[in-house]
Order: C-alpha cells, then sequence, then structure tokens
C-alpha cells in the first residue's frame, strides 16, 4: 500500500486527509458506519497527548475520576438549551439483560448531567468547593458525516467538570483551562492555535459563554480544536448543585466544562504534514528518532548494527526505534517513516562507521537541506538539539502560515472571495446573531471566536456600523 | 460521616465492604441502577494499577490501541459459545440520531468479535504476525445484583488481544500474560494470588482454555482477579482470520485474550483492609505518606511547618500529601488517613523540632507497635525503608492468612464445613463437570482453578476414583 503515492495536498486536501490517516496506520473505520479503531500508532500519539495535557491538569490542581457512560433520558432535558443542542446526536439503549427498559437510557454525548447530579450529592458547604475534576473518557453523538478523528460515532476526549462558590472563580477557571489548553497546542503540538471567545450561535448548548481554540488547516479552514464553557448557574439550577455558603445561606453553585478530543490529532495532521506523508511534532511523535542502519555485504553488518547499538543507547529518554527490517531496501524504509512523520532519521552505513559519523535528516526539511553528518563524538547533545530545534521550526512555520492565511477584510465581497478558497477573514463586527446566520447561509463560513486585545475602534464589514469588537470568520471542520 | 464507626468485618464482612468504599470515597453508584462513579481516590488508585501493568505489557511487546464499544448485534451470535455466555448480558442500542436503527447495537461486554473482524482486514501474510494488542475501556454487562467494583453494568478494564501463527505461541502467550498478572498482584498490590487453569464449566464462553488468577478474601471467599484465555482457532474461524505462511498456504490464526478490571480494587480492599479502614499497598497508594503538623499555638507553628516542608521536600519522587488544614484536630486527621489506608503517616509536633526527630506510624500495624520516632538526620532513607517494609509485610501476612484459609479436605461432609464459612477447599478431583455443577447446588462452592506443579497422584474426594489433578473450590464473588 505504502508505495502507492498519496494524493497531493493540492489535488485534493480531503482525499489526501483520509488517505494519509488510513496510510500511516492512525485509524481505521470499525464496522459501524461512521466509528473509529484508533491504531497502535494513533493511539501511541493520543497517549503522548494525554501525559502532555493530564500533567498540566494536576499541575492546576485538578484530578481524575470517571463517570458511567448510561445516562437515563430524562436528564438530558433538564436543561433547555442542552437538549435542543443534543437530542438529535443521541444514541439510546432500550434493551439491558434481554428486558425492554423502562426509562430508556442515553449513551453520554457530555457528561454534565451526569456529573451534576453527583456534584448536587456530593456538595453541601463551601467547604466542599471547588471541586476540580477531570475523566478521560469515551462518548457518543450520531454524526452522518463522518471523517476519521474529526467526527465519528464515537471519540475519545478529556471533559473537566469544576464546581466553585462564586461566578469569579469559575469565570477564571474557564479563561485558565482556555490557557492550559492553547499553551497544550502551541508549545507541545506546535499548532499555534487562536484562542477566544465564542458567539452566542456557536457556543455550547447550555452554557452561558463558550471559549475555543482555533486552528488554522492547510486548506485554510479553521478546526475547533478544544473548548471551555463558562455554564454560569444553568447546569446548578438543572440538577440543584446547591451548597451553604459561609453566611449559612443557600447557594447555586457556578459552575464549568472543558474539553479536548481526538480531534486534535486531525489538527495536528492538518497543520503540518505534506506530500510525503504526516510530519509530527518532535514532543507528542510516538517516534522522534528512527535509526536506519545501511549495509551491502554481510561482513558490513557486525560494524553497523555495533554503531547502530551505541547510538541507540546514547539517546536514552528518548523515543527511537530502530528499523532493523531484513530484506526491505533503505529507500523503502525512508519513505515508510516519511509516510509516518518521525521528526529525525538516523542513517549509519560503513562509510559512517569509517568516518566516526552518522548521518540525520529532519522530516521537515525536504531533500538535502534537513540532511547532514554529525560526528560520532557528541551525537547525543546533536540530535537532542536538532529535535528541539525541528519543534521551533515546525512552530515558527505553522505561524507564518497562520498569519499569510488570515485577511484582514473591510467588504462582504473580499469576506466572500477569502473564505471560498483562501483563508480567513478578520473582521470589525458589530456582534448581530442574524447577520452571523445570514453570511454563514450565504458563503458556509462561520464565526470562529472573538480576537482578543482588541484596541480602539472601527467599522462593521457587513453592517456599516461602528463597533470595537474584532473577529474570525471561516469556514470550518 | 466519617465519625460514624464502621461496621466490623466479624459482624457483616458485605457491609463492612460497602460502607468502605464509599465512606473512603473510592466510588459510588451513579444515578442508573447498578452503574458506579470511580471517584478521584479510587480513579488514582486505578491509574497506579494502570502504570503498573502497562508497563509490563510494554516490556512484553504490547501496544495500545481503542476499538469501538458499538458492535452490530449480529457479530455476538458469529461464536456459538461466545453468544450463549453473553447474551443475557447485552445492553442494546436501539435508536441513533432520532431513527430505529435497522440493526440493533450491542455495547461490548469484551471485544472479541469487534477486534477480531479488524484483525481479519489487518492480517494477510505471517509477516503481520503476531499482533499484540491491548485496550483501556470501559465494558458493559447487564448484571442484576450489582456491588461496587465487583460486578457493575459499565466496568473499567483491560483487555488483550493477540493473534498469532501458531498454537505453540498463542498458548505461550497465554500463559505469559496470566505470569504477568501473578507478578503485578503479588509484587505490587501483595495479593498473593493463586494462578491455574479454569474448568471446563469456568471457562470464558469462546475459549478453549481460561486460565484465572484467584484471590483468597478475609472473608474466605475467592475473588477472580485477571484472566487469560487461550482461544485456540475458534475466533478466527467466525471472523475470518486468515494469513498465508511461509509456504502460501491459507491458515486460519490462532488468538488469546486476557482481561484485568477494576474489580481488582475489590481484591485489595477485601485483602488488606480492616476495621479502621482500607490498608493500601505502598507500591499502589495513591498517597504513600501523610505528613500532619501538630501544634497548639501560633508561635509553635512556624517551626513545625518548616519542619514539615523540609521533610515533604527531601521525599521527592514519592507520593506525599501535607494535611494542613486548619481547625481539624489531628486525632480527626488520623482517623480520616487511616479509612484511607495511607501506608504512613508522619507526625511533626514542637517536641519533634526541639528532639530533631518525627513520628512515623505505620497503617498496617496497630496504635503503638507501628509507631516509633526517627531521627531527622536520614530521615529520607528511613521512611522509604519503612514503605518497602510495609510493602513486605502486606504480602508475607497475606500469604499467612491465605495458607490459614485454604484446606486440605479428603471427604464431601469436611468439604462443606470448609466452604460454609471456612475458607477454600484444596482436593483430588477427578475432572467430571456433571459432579461439579452437584457440588455449586449443593453448597455455592465453584471450582477456583486446577492447582499446578501438582506431583503424585490422590483419590478424588468426590467420586473416590484416583487421579493426577488437584483444584480449589471455594465460595466466590
Amino acid at each position: 500500500m505504502e508505495d502507492l503515492k498519496l494524493t497531493t495536498r493540492a489535488e485534493n486536501f480531503s482525499d489526501w486527509y483520509n488517505q494519509l490517516v488510513q496510510r500511516a496506520e492512525l485509524a481505521d473505520y470499525g464496522p459501524v458506519r461512521g466509528t473509529m479503531v484508533v491504531r497502535p500508532y494513533g493511539w501511541a500519539l493520543w497517549e503522548n497527548i494525554q501525559k502532555a495535557l493530564d500533567s498540566r491538569f494536576k499541575a492546576t490542581g485538578h484530578v481524575n475520576a470517571a463517570f458511567p457512560m448510561l445516562i437515563p433520558q430524562s436528564f438530558m432535558t433538564k436543561e433547555k438549551e442542552h437538549v435542543e443542542g443534543f437530542a438529535p446526536e443521541l444514541a439510546v439503549v432500550t434493551y439491558g439483560g434481554g428486558q425492554e427498559l423502562e426509562e430508556p437510557l442515553v449513551l453520554r454525548p457530555t457528561s454534565e448531567t451526569v456529573i451534576g447530579t453527583m456534584y448536587a450529592k456530593w456538595i453541601q458547604s463551601y467547604r466542599d468547593l471547588p471541586i476540580l475534576i477531570n475523566q478521560w473518557a469515551n462518548v457518543v453523538r450520531w454524526e452522518m458525516r463522518t471523517k476519521l478523528f474529526l467526527r465519528t460515532l464515537e471519540f475519545y476526549w478529556q471533559e473537566g467538570h469544576t464546581a466553585h462558590a462564586t461566578e469569579v472563580e469559575a469565570v477564571e477557571e474557564t479563561e485558565r483551562m482556555l490557557g492550559v489548553y492553547a499553551d497544550f497546542a502551541i508549545n507541545e503540538a506546535a499548532v499555534p492555535v487562536i484562542p477566544g471567545r465564542k458567539s452566542e450561535n456557536e457556543k455550547f448548548a447550555g452554557a452561558r459563554a463558550t471559549y475555543s481554540i482555533e486552528a488554522v488547516m492547510q486548506d485554510g479552514k479553521a478546526l475547533q480544536s478544544g473548548t471551555s464553557h463558562f455554564l454560569g448557574q444553568n447546569f446548578s439550577k438543572a440538577f440543584d448543585i446547591k451548597f451553604l455558603d459561609e453566611n449559612n445561606q443557600l447557594q447555586y453553585a457556578w459552575t464549568t466544562s472543558w474539553g479536548l478530543s481526538t480531534r486534535f490529532i486531525g489538527a495536528i495532521i492538518m497543520t503540518h504534514g505534506d506530500d510525503q506523508g504526516l510530519v509530527l511534532p518532535p514532543n507528542l511523535a510516538p517516534i522522534q528518532v528512527v535509526i536506519v542502519p545501511i549495509y551491502r555485504k554481510d561482513e558490513e553488518k557486525g560494524a553497523v548494527m555495533e554503531a547502530v547499538a551505541r547510538v541507540s543507547a546514547g539517546l536514552d529518554g528518548l523515543r527511537v526505534h530502530v528499523d532493523d527490517r531484513e530484506g526491505i531496501t533503505p529507500g523503502f524504509k525512508f519513505n515508510h517513516w516519511e509516510l509516518k512523520g518521525v521528526p529525525l532519521r538516523v542513517e549509519i552505513g560503513p562509510k559512517d562507521v569509517q568516518n566516526n559519523t552518522l548521518a540525520i535528516s529532519r522530516r521537515d526539511l525536504p531533500g538535502r537541506e534537513g540532511k547532514r553528518f554529525v560526528p560520532m563524538a557528541g551525537f547525543e547533545a546533536a540530535i537532542r538539539d536538532e529535535l528541539k530545534d525541528i519543534q521551533r521550526a515546525l512552530l515558527t512555520r505553522a505561524i507564518d502560515f497562520r498569519d499569510r492565511h488570515i485577511y484582514d477584510v473591510n467588504n462582504y465581497d473580499e469576506f466572500k472571495a477569502v473564505v471560498e478558497d483562501k483563508g480567513w477573514a478578520k473582521v470589525w463586527w458589530s456582534d448581530d446573531s442574524d447577520a452571523e446566520k445570514q453570511i454563514k447561509e450565504e458563503t458556509k463560513a462561520t464565526l470562529r471566536c472573538f480576537a482578543r486585545d482588541v484596541e480602539g475602534e472601527g467599522v462593521c464589514f457587513y453592517s456599516g456600523r461602528k463597533t470595537n469588537q474584532v473577529v474570525y470568520f471561516a469556514r470550518s471542520y
């Protein structure tokens, strides 16, 4: 399969993505329409994402737990907006143990309702607050048009759910976790996301406000890559999450929720990938360095493999793979690991042994440009430095791409031309939900988020009204 | 809640367990009957179990992946014994996205069917074998009588699924993973399990042979704590997992599966717990050392907290918690952390500061016996050594308990008396499925597993026939 060339991004970006996900063995479709199998290479990537996020969650005071996947159908209806948002996407269990159930159960599309019910039971007093819990879980949303990682019937995510004594604390938490997501995306995945508040039309069903990190894909579309919701007292009132405050007054708690899913793998693929395959950021790559021994004659093998073993042992703490498969050409191996996006390739052949060198090739720089020889003396530091440099270079390149694909737009004609095939439109915007719907209908572009740190005033590109708000519009996944 | 005394084990072992699980905040019941919420303290314990197992799986060449939870109902019927075993326990999804489904879907009770389907797709040649995949997942089994951790509608586990070119390799894998489970149980959880083959009556639905690790609980009952199945070619034939061998002949693969679940937390509780609460093995305890600062006057606080900070900093790499809550007595804190089973408590008061000492108390040794003073000079090594000693002591005590509660039994009257309330019966057994069923009906005792390394011959306690097989019978969870 691997020797068949990928469709190029320019030919058909969507085909390129679909082929790449399957050929790089990240994921496959399951037997039920729209379900996903995350294959070992894809899951190893997800595990590295999990570690990077989980350590950040714990550093900000959160703990993990696990709540049931099965939710009484009636729970979904307790928060009015929540049920409207999720009802069309529910999977419903009607039989259990051979019996028809008295009340159907839904598979969690998200867990505010079941977690809210438990919080109502656990929280009595202000001393019980805040509660800062996260869970790593699978969720089910009945999507009609599916695409691996981006939209499948079942997917994997983490969902944080917190309860606080005051509105201020809950708002701070919402912002803090948005910041955690942005820090993770930028510094671990080299995906230079833009964080900001969503519009009323685009917010989470039941939230007072939703914030997201938004990423620019190489086809110019936006990918919402993580969300953080300030839920106000909406779920507290629906699920009766109350506490006695310091003055012995009964109060509703203030809650938040925030999630990032396996969809983020899609963001990594479409930010960094090229026509040869995946390009993975060293901080998250399942394999950071692949070593390919090269020899033609049996008498060369011993010395080469001895050098390979020395290099491999010297890279302790890095994720290193030695591709010592027999009967496969080096060229085939190079293509294989390029497809898989391994950041750095090390080649060691008889000449290298003789010259006391090794050849290193960067995945992010094509051909000769990314290849150089490194003396065996000091290879450890050279390789570690190179990985750091690749991580930096990927981010720099992605920032450059992002900034070249966000256009300041002043009128609707320009806007249409931009979102049609160029990228994002950054516009002054006199917030208007109906206008936003109209634009979506006419251009398929949605309001991705409000820009932060806007200074001064401008004229709304659509209404012509004066405004101090700037937003991003784009077509999105 | 915590100041209410637990029911003692002697009064009512089952009540003791149920109270302890909830009061120690390990788990709670979810809103749907029989579902479980694993609370942060319980999940932290599970995360440590996961780490200890996952590193062993990876060291034996396995990788992780994730397969869909939704399985077409027809898949369950493809392996005849499998469907008979699991049909009564299935939860069935009949609606998705507001539409009745053409084919109902079941929530995985285990994943042989869906994983087998994918393996059939991925495996072409002997070069693709072995496949050694594990997944950490939730599964659903519609149990009527539920008990937290031991039997709930949804639970958490890992399930390994491997495919091999030869029967010998698959049998080796089955045995290897049984060994991994036993090593984990004994050396990390200090649960001295007995590994062995299950009888035909008790094996997994669809397996050629099932092996399990069996643990003796403090009420004398057995708890099956992990299983490893040799599936032969049963699932390969049902799901068409075929490969071309080295001679270009099409062959069915040989498969195995093996699983260990959150049920294991029940094994830890019922092996080590006492009337004061949990007793957790240091290797898995979410908190290994709790430090309680003790002072009465404000002017004592500074020096005490300074010593606490010094000790805490000196225990880098251990899981340490400082209980610096104000307005709560030391006695209350001691009870709290005893209930939670923290292996070692450190107290530091003004006298300790003066004498350059600290007091350490072992959870596994009650009162004075487990308390001693340690000089500040060298506390790091003293505490680390003490934790190792606790780990060893728990295992020694549990082995002793186990061996005192397994009785060599020679006739059915003795047998009945033993399994009624004393413990396990170890007997010579002329393997007979009907007799086994009869015994189960009359005594509620089941054949737990075949003893290994049996020498010589004996007389079956039940049939009076000569045999070279020895088995364990017990009532079980």
